[in-house]
């Protein structure tokens, strides 16, 4: 930020002319001293730079650096942010002697225009906008043709014709009075509206000098009854009340919201650009454009832009006349077309960037109105990205700058292939919860989607809501729809994780599983009807939309081989199939952080119904005759894993869920039946065991470690097919390097119990096999405890994960599965800025972060240290996790490359 | 703790005897610079006294420093702890010179008796015993007479006959075979049964000579057949066998479990006393004897003990014999008596203490066997301390330390007369939920209760479990009971929060409420049917128990006026009605750190219907109306409170729990229907509102400021309440101090919400009544990220209230509905030291605590800092907050007194 006049000075003359800096030394003593207020801009003449967004907002910024630059930029002055700040801190009046430099700036304008404000033989009209360091909706629009009245009117009309004049002059009075002055648009409207129906016209370009004369007379009267005073006719009077009215903008409610919302803090204000104005209508020599200096969608380069002849900017944005490209351009007006490339030429190698540009031409005169860095597709976004630093343009460095998380998640999912397309097939909105386009036949149950995906189709889930049940369903789907549940509720957390796209918590969807019918809004659909739904925008569309797939192209491969030339931090995947993590390694993991064993259990029928029997079982006897079942799953199931990640390490985390959640959701009488006649269990006892098993808050109940402490052989037979499979894939050649990481420590002691139970296991595992292999043993840190004990956790933890989920959940006291109810008014009011179980709180779970990090190397010196939870796939989470000294994030698959690539951001 | 050499000398040398010294001076060089391992004692002749604990244990330290003061004590040596550490480290090897220096002591034992280990004709015999310096089963128990073997046997028989030299001799093999030689006891006792089947007799004492004789024989036989070798009949063998027994039960595995249970570490080993027998059975001039020097009872100033003629310690505990009172031996044998009268006084003004005495009278001569603290009742702790301060026997700081927290619950909650009187009428035994005793007739709903009590019967409330419904008819009774809910079940909470009896988890309770039956054990009760509670044990109790009142008599008083003396640390009181805030006055509560406004609602069928109305309003007017409804109710509550705190602080904390608590449990459907009948709402829209309410983690879900700030129209309702009634009162001359308390924050952005809003109300309030009065707003810290942002919060907090019960379930990720399921395994494995809810976690939620306290002060310095979780009443605990600097804890009204006496024991 710059504060002192003289770093704006040194700032300033780095860009300045000669003749400015000769207005500079021109200027009293006193004046020099004192901190500049309006800054000049013109061609090859400007006091300010594009560094100085502080001090002029980004536009006044731009607009000084095109015209330093020798660009075509129509004269005017910025009036700087500090200005603002000191009308605001003065109670909203005009600080002394801002006028008199205002009326300075206005002449050094007049003299450059040969024009004056208000003299109708040579008259100068102006816009005024507003313009803040970062772009902020809610503030002051522009005033465009400021300086009109009845005699300038008549002036202009001499010189450009009668309808010309008068419709800028009924223009000016509608958008000064709505902008300026708060009188309704709507009073003007109903004007405009009589006018036409008068006289049977449709089209406003059909009204006539005449008419638009008569406007201007009813506009002036709308003042009058409006504000109880005639519309000020003096064009100085008219500049201060703009100018004014920008100040005021600032702090208007909305502007404020907006702020606080999205967390703008530390700004002085709004900036002031008055600027000369240009005419893109004044007939076929004129017209205005707006361009791409390459396709924001591709990338490729090539200007990409439209431009309407004989039209201003509001007409290109309101859309009645349909623009053409640039080549039409090209054909029209070929002179001030070369200079438009050039200037692009010149721009993109001055920002070193791609650029979004807005320029009018004046009776075949360039005038560029507006520059700055182009919003641009994931697609666009690397190749731009790739192409420059081919061309010299910029270092990788920078270039790795140019990529956004947003931009590399577009690309890992399949997309729309034309998503303005179906805007009108749109039923309603829910959640975005896990990106990308999905497009299927509706099925209801995790059954049907299995049985149908087995069959060849394509099929969306549409349930209330998923459980743990439903996961073989939900992987067979090519999206899922729900009608609640939040960003974090299972089948948001569990699509993100496939990379599936996912619309949770749809409110307006409700689901009749009995008659296999969803009611949407007013929509009935029935099974195998077809749906599509966009994750990325949490739209559910009518009817088979069509798709193009995910393309890791070659640009992105290039892309992030400089990634992973610049990254320390690893990046590593949380995944529970040897299909997610061979998915994991296409995308760059270095090994898996988070491989949970509980999603296994669910593969299959049989499966289940041992993890059910072990449950349930009263005794340890009949406890371990169901682990004895459990384990040749478990073993084969981890070697498909080790087999996937041949060479890196896999991370398995010992069972951690209540045990409740194995259980049936509502139809546990048929569980119970079965499980009787299987077993020779009595029902009441089971059906007991079974309440037992229901919990208050299980969150924070009979899970994690807690189970493994109070079923030792629980860990056994995990410890036994983890290293039983290890053992069996390093006798096929496999390079294995298991990690079993312990759920949910708080205490030394449970790690410690756990630790031993493993380790005597492993001793044992290698004796019957007649081989050692390597191995660690280590922790999660998801409990607060945890993170306060760190140090003597350490002890016997190789490593730490920490589980930012968990700990995200017991820091704040808030239940994921709960939260709902207030974190929208949390979000709403400012109370939070994000959702903390999307972007990591660094401030609280950062803390405990930082301080288990450094206690638990204190202890352990060669500790290693990662986080396994949601946040390990956040940009802003990984660069917090990467300066607070991490050796590792494990995310989703789907998120590795965003992760690889917030990770070298970082450190640029 | 003693670890030099020299330390040792300089203690050991400040109650040497000449004789010792000489004996320290005859040593060779080497052996003075070595650590000494062997300590003599014997009327007039230690080496050690009381202070060296560590070193010698406690019995031997005692009988030192009994000797050294010239209490006939039988001669003997304490082997030092170290030399068991020394042993231990050796891997279980006698240190080199170790059994010398024994064998020295030994010597000097038999200089002192004139007489002879395994000299038949000066036989010697020995005790050995073992002696941690804190006491601790587990470990080995005496070995008597030892030192016998055929030849010794015919001496001793030759000096005090046959008979009392066999039977000793068995005796001896018995219990050396035993406990040194691991020989089951049975083995032993199936021939002395069998013995006595031979010869038709019913008691030991009815053998002969010659039977014993023959039983010595049958032994030895024992020894045979069981280690494959004959019983060592060398006496010196016997000595180093068992002082290896002793050194080996220090790592017994029954010792290092209840060392790792009770936490007990840093002790180097056990001690082992070495002792000359001394016989109370040689006839009538013999006897032996234990005493109080006070009664421990009743604390009165009068010897209290049982003397048994002709007969050894272990007959005293066996009670085959019923032994006679200590007025019964002055009659029988004054001499030893008048001696044992002198013994106690001189114990007590050497001890500062009432103590508890073994001796022995060995043909009319008084020997001294052990001495320790006497345990006591709460009545005879306090009128003990004040006696002893009266006497001049003690300084008041002293007297402060002979009460301990338990001795305080006693008094303060009414007992049963006769304890031991009714353990055959025990039937089952829950958890010591609530201290005190219970008697009342069975009811087996809140409403019976009430309307029983009404009609002024005792009731006892019999509940599968309780919940917040269920408060009406809990306080009507004097006892309640419950098949389920832990140590920190609803039941217990609320039961300890009045100082009501409650026994709860008891699992073999079975209640049938349809049939207002309860099956206990094989015992059915009904209706009307009296029973009996003991809160402190968890005894049921079959009948009308005789009870004896809660006594606050004036010992009490006296002591605790000496207690607030001492104490730095305020004591503030739970207390939510103006009965329990009275309660807690008495109880010399300084104010209400804790009064919750939501136990208020469900005080009267109009409140939780105005409640319930508030709970299910759809839209913000009919939310208004329920809570207009409500502020009459809150305001008079408070005006109350203030009234019975006239002058004291008086903490209100707004709205807390989950709204659902609030709803009925199970039968929704009757509340469901009144609403609707009232209100005139739609019947679908009430049940989807009930649904909607539901969380998967309460406990972690909407509640506490989450509410007020998502409605904000409730705290200014509740404040509303607050502020009229403070200036209500303060209108008719009361002085009231009000506090409001916001919980559950998280983030200062939450609490600086709330207190705008009940800023602005207490603004409107004062100007409405035209009266201001001060008033503070803090908050609660119970999340684990209020305590990491304390510093934050602290900027709009004027005071902080640890709600310690909430920061333990979520520092620990421990939900305290559900920690039953593992908790016991935790603490039974010594996973866990305490169960965390009772005693504060100093390590982790501790260092939140002093983290917390210590940014919150930096923040603001005058803040002010308590806590008002559970462990307000912890002594543990207490003695935490007032280390850490918070300026009070608020507690259960019936722990005020022990939270005084902790918060002065800690300074002393």
């Amino acid at each position: 930020m710059i504060t002192t006049t003289k770093e704006q000075l040194k700032l300033a003359k780095t860009s300045l002319t000669g003749s400015a800096l000769v207005h500079w030394s021109l200027m009293a003593p006193a004046q020099c001293a004192r901190v500049q207020r309006v800054f000049h801009f013109g061609k090859g003449k400007s006091e300010g730079n594009k560094a100085m967004k502080e001090l002029l907002g980004g536009k006044g910024a731009n607009l000084a650096e095109m015209a330093s630059i020798g660009l075509s930029v129509p004269p005017g002055f910025t009036v700087s942010t500090e200005a603002c700040q000191q009308y605001q801190a003065a109670g909203k009046k005009l600080p002394a002697g801002l006028w008199e430099e205002i009326v300075e700036g206005l002449q050094w304008v007049e003299e450059y225009m040969a024009a004056r404000l208000g003299d109708p033989s040579r008259p100068l009209l102006l816009s005024v906008r507003s313009g803040a360091a970062v772009s902020m909706p809610g503030m002051m629009d522009t005033v465009l043709n400021l300086g009109l009245n009845d005699e300038v009117a008549a002036g202009l009309a001499a010189k450009s014709g009668d309808r010309f004049a008068y419709d800028s002059y009924r223009r000016f009075l509608d958008m000064f009075g709505n902008v300026v002055m708060d009188i309704p648009h709507a009073l003007f409207e109903e004007k405009l509206e009589a006018m036409k129906a008068a006289k049977g016209l449709h089209n406003d370009t059909d009204l006539t000098a005449t008419d638009l004369k008569e406007l201007v007379g009813q506009y002036k009267n709308v003042y009058v009854e409006a504000k109880g005073e005639p519309f000020p006719s003096d064009p100085k009077k008219q500049l201060q009340l703009a100018v004014l009215a920008v100040f005021n903008s600032w702090d208007s409610p909305r502007a404020i919201k907006y702020r606080s919302i999205n967390k703008i803090t530390g700004l002085k204000g709004t900036a002031v650009n008055v600027q000369s104005m240009v005419f893109g209508n004044m007939g076929n020599t004129s017209g205005t454009g707006v361009l791409f200096t390459r396709n924001p969608s591709t990338g490729e380069k090539k200007l990409y832009g439209e431009f309407l002849v004989n039209a201003q900017g509001e007409d290109v944005v309101a859309g009645i006349r349909t623009p053409e490209d640039l080549d039409a351009m090209r054909d029209h007006m070929p002179e001030p077309y070369e200079e438009l490339v050039e200037n692009c030429k010149i721009l993109e190698s001055h920002y070193k960037d791609m650029m979004d540009i807005e320029f009018t031409v004046q009776e075949n005169r360039l005038w560029m109105l507006q520059c700055r860095t182009g919003k641009r597709t994931g697609k666009g976004a690397v190749k731009i990205a790739v192409d420059m630093v081919n061309e010299g343009l910029v270092e990788r460095h920078t270039a790795l700058k140019m990529v956004e998380a947003g931009h590399l998640d577009q690309l890992l999912h399949p997309q729309f292939e034309n998503p303005s397309g179906y805007k009108d097939k749109v039923i309603t909105t829910g959640l975005p919860a896990s990106p990308g386009a999905g497009v299927g036949q509706i099925v209801f149950t995790a059954e049907d989607a299995e049985a149908w995906h087995a069959q060849g189709k394509d099929v969306i889930l549409v349930r209330t809501e998923t459980s743990p049940e439903d996961v073989g369903g939900m992987h067979a789907a090519v999206g899922i729809l729900t009608a609640r549940g939040g960003m974090t509720s299972h089948a948001a957390v569990v699509a993100r994780g496939w990379g599936k796209c996912c619309v949770s918590g749809c409110s307006s969807v409700r689901v009749i599983d009995s008659a296999k019918i969803v009611v949407i809004e007013d929509k009935e659909l029935h099974e195998g009807d077809w749906l599509s739904l966009n994750g990325s925008t949490g739209e559910v569309i009518l009817g088979k939309q069509p798709l193009c797939p995910a393309a890791l192209s070659g640009d992105l491969e290039t892309f992030m081989s400089w990634v992973d030339e610049v990254r320390k931090l690893k990046v590593m995947a949380n995944a529970d199939t040897p299909e997610d993590a061979s998915t994991a390694r296409r995308n760059g993991a270095e090994g898996i952080g988070l491989c949970r064993t509980e999603h296994m259990f669910f593969a299959s029928d049989e499966r289940i119904k041992a993890v059910r029997q072990m449950i349930m079982a009263s005794t340890l006897e009949l406890r371990q005759k169901a682990l004895d079942r459990l384990l040749p799953y478990q073993r084969s199931d981890f070697e498909g894993i080790f087999r996937a990640m041949d060479g890196l390490p896999v991370t398995i985390r010992l069972l951690d869920p209540p045990l409740h959640e194995f259980l049936p959701e509502g139809h546990v009488e048929d569980m119970v039946r079965d499980m009787c006649s299987e077993t020779g269990a009595n029902q009441d006892d089971v059906l007991a065991r079974v309440e037992k098993l229901s919990e208050v808050n299980p969150m924070l109940g009979f899970r994690g470690c807690r189970l493994g402490i109070s079923y030792p052989e629980l860990t056994e037979m995990q410890a036994r097919a983890i290293f039983e499979a290890a053992i069996s894939m390093t006798n096929q050649g496999i390079e294995v390097f298991p990690e079993i990481m312990v759920p949910l420590v708080g205490t030394p002691q449970e790690l410690g119990h756990q630790v031993d139970v493993i380790r005597q296991i492993a001793n044992k595992v290698f004796t019957d096999m007649g081989k050692t292999i390597g191995y660690k043993v280590g922790t999660m840190i998801e409990i607060p405890r945890a993170a306060l004990v760190a140090d003597e956790i350490a002890e016997s933890a190789e490593f730490f994960s920490f589980g930012t989920n968990d700990l995200t959940q017991m820091t704040f006291g808030y239940s994921r599965d709960d939260v709902g109810k207030f974190l929208p008014i949390y979000l709403a009011q400012g109370i939070l800025q994000h959702d903390p179980f999307e972007v990591l709180d660094q401030r609280g779970v950062g803390e405990l972060v930082k301080m288990a990090t450094e206690r638990g190397r204190k202890a352990r010196p060669n500790l290693k240290v990662g986080i396994c939870g949601e946040h390990g796939g956040e940009p802003s989470s990984v660069a917090f996790f990467a300066k607070a000294g991490l050796d590792y994030v494990s995310c989703s698959p789907f998120r590795v490359p965003i992760a690889r690539l917030a990770a070298a951001q970082v450190l640029l």
